[in-house]
């Protein structure tokens, strides 16, 4: 499947923490840096996600702000 | 201003391409990769967005898909 | 790709209509019903889609509301 | 109330899942198919929502992204 | 129709600046402030919006961000 | 930092609900009305967010649906 959604930074899951309905992914990109998704429990079963395993972290491009100093 | 979204990733604007209301913003992160961000006219003035200036890419958790291969 | 976002409805293309930096995209619901979708036009040129296409519509679970009559 | 969203397909609960914050309402559409949305505790009391009731799945156009196999 | 979204702030249309696709929407809000609003074209002719129109700001709350100084 | 979304609307933390990975804060508007957050318990750290404090509640103005009567 190929996603609309302009943003797809590739990187590794390093963190996984879980709550009742939602669950709180810690992506370290490849390029450096992080990135937190929350995504429902029932998406990380689907996607089999556990820490090391290799990603992409999307994001629609009307959900990116721009913030200056 | 600090903000609570969760994603802040440094960058620089490579490209603006203005639309009528939106404007689509090129952000090269400093770690590598690239984010296209969209936002409103009225937000690239009161930031002074151009090309090359520094920025931060901003994105909230909740909007963060994963995706695997 | 696989990507976590828990909505993925299987129709068709009917309607693209273009702005200049986005695009509204119309799909015929295979199930039945109409979704409208707003997406930039590199997103449309990425994925080659035009009237007749087959796709999908993809939300992600936290941007789905609830309404009552 | 009427609202702008320009995405409202019919359908019947058919599953809750509660969290502590937000809670995971499980829509079986109308035409077919299901929809999953996460909306908050407070939400699911102010609509009165159950396992049965009529709804309508509600989603913002740019909030809707295009797959293609 | 009553829906999910936990915010609806009661307000009035100030201005009303059309693009291609989408159009921006300026609230007034009773209690005092501004609101910007993106919505579609075919969403403001639903709703027959104009210049002076009591309407309702509407945001999901998973959508609203804090800040501090 | 300045960022992008349009909307920011001054107020003061009057509830902060605590759940496993999401925080729901409520804020009274300084103009009048409540607006309900749902952010990361990260991103209530970060901030050191209490009940009394001030802030401001920022929404990107996509997000902002607009309702009549």
């Amino acid at each position: 499947m190929k996603v609309s959604a302009r943003n797809q930074l590739p990187g590794k899951v390093t963190k996984i923490e879980q709550g009742m309905i939602l669950v709180e992914i810690t992506i370290e990109l490849d390029g450096g840096g992080e990135l937190v998704s929350v995504i429902t429990k029932g998406a990380v079963e689907n996607l089999g996600l556990a820490v090391g395993k290799k990603v992409y972290a999307v994001v629609k491009s009307t959900e990116v702000m721009v913030a200056t100093d």
